[in-house]
């Protein structure tokens, strides 16, 4: 928020417990929880974004799914997009956004080549990340996802925080569609979701077409997380 | 519209007198009139933007200057920004838009620098655009202007049709942060202030430190467009 010069009235702290309040007044037990922080509008006949008044919204709604739960089982098909992610120099991809038109256009590139989710690009090729969601390969039983040029989403950092504890090897750095296409297995992250295998990239079966073992594993072992104390807020409803 | 996977409900003709309309209701003699199209959202649950339902809107409000009269009469302060201007390969800057993360943070970049007003570059270091503008520089008595990686602004294209009919040579080229900051004259372009001068760039006065001659020339026949009946629409106030 700082870094897109927006400021949030509450504190980490209080937007948990805002949160918290919004899941338990809803009664939602299956709930998608979020918070927004818009820049507002400036006094009429200004442009200055300095004297716009920050909104801040936080909501709950019943769970939605990146890809539904049956996808999620055969896994989704993805296409490595030709529209290529904003770059790190124009809009800082580790500030969470909502500036998705290159993402946009990806989606419908996507579905054109009858995929159902897009992969975009850097300028160099290699894969970055999808609409709201991080991109993983395996290779050798090692796991990898780009270092750079993504925003560092929570489920991300949990695969890694997984792979550590399951001792499968994680490493960071560029993935080039090439490889992406080739891979043993790929799966993305995202909190709509979590740990979702990706058996189709560009319409080719990736491994043998089916979830690979590496993200079965990982992917139950998230969902295991879920009933951990040290990962989960707990809800008191009424 | 159609670059960006989005339908309005209305063609051409209609949208003006949507707009005539708006002025003609508003009594406003001076009115800024805008169409946005939004892409509205997607049923509860989806994610998918092709079930979106477009919205279309049309305002009149008093008229917002990009800069006030004041500081056009002096010329406006720009910094050449730090902050790439969204790539060609990521969102096409012909498809007009207001996807402007990279604009304002150059904005607010410009600001911290002593600024009024920012002007972005391309990945090779060209100035392109910047929040709601068009850029030129006057060299030798001719008019130069950025050729790709812009918004074809409509008074951009004045610009051009004036140009021709003064008989002052106009080319279109990339134009270099040097060559910007080294011009005899730079003005910049929108339909929120037509013509305006910019007498310093990056703390630097341009030329003598006065709107200079050309740009005179184009801005007092801009305005003298307005009463020409090819470049005018009437609207019929009560």
């Amino acid at each position: 928020m700082v870094r897109l010069h927006l400021r949030s009235p509450y504190g980490r702290d209080e937007i948990r417990e805002i949160l918290v309040e919004c899941a338990r007044l809803s009664g939602l037990r299956d709930a998608y929880a979020e918070v927004i922080c818009t820049r507002g509008i400036p006094p009429a006949g200004s442009r200055d974004p300095r004297e716009c008044e920050n909104k801040f919204f936080a909501f709950v709604v019943p769970f939605v799914w990146i890809a539904s739960p049956e996808k999620q089982e055969r896994g989704l098909h993805a296409t490595i997009s030709g529209v290529q992610r904003i770059a790190q120099c124009s809009v800082d991809p580790t500030a969470k956004n909502y500036h998705w038109l290159d993402l946009t256009m990806g989606l419908y590139e996507a579905y054109e080549r009858g995929g159902e989710t897009a992969m975009l690009v850097d300028r160099e090729g290699n894969v970055v990340e999808g609409p709201g969601f991080n991109v993983f390969v395996v290779r050798k039983g090692g796991v990898f996802t780009p270092d750079s040029g993504v925003l560092e989403g929570i489920t991300r950092r949990t695969v890694m925080e997984l792979a550590s504890v399951l001792g499968i090897p994680l490493g960071w750095r560029a993935i080039p569609a090439s490889e992406m296409r080739r891979a043993e297995e790929v799966f993305v992250t995202s909190t709509a979701g979590g740990i979702m295998p990706v058996t189709k990239v560009d319409g080719k079966a990736v491994g043998g077409g089916k979830p690979g073992p590496v993200t079965a594993r990982l992917r139950e072992a998230y969902w295991e997380l879920h009933r951990d104390p040290r990962y989960a807020t707990p809800v008191r409803y009424d």
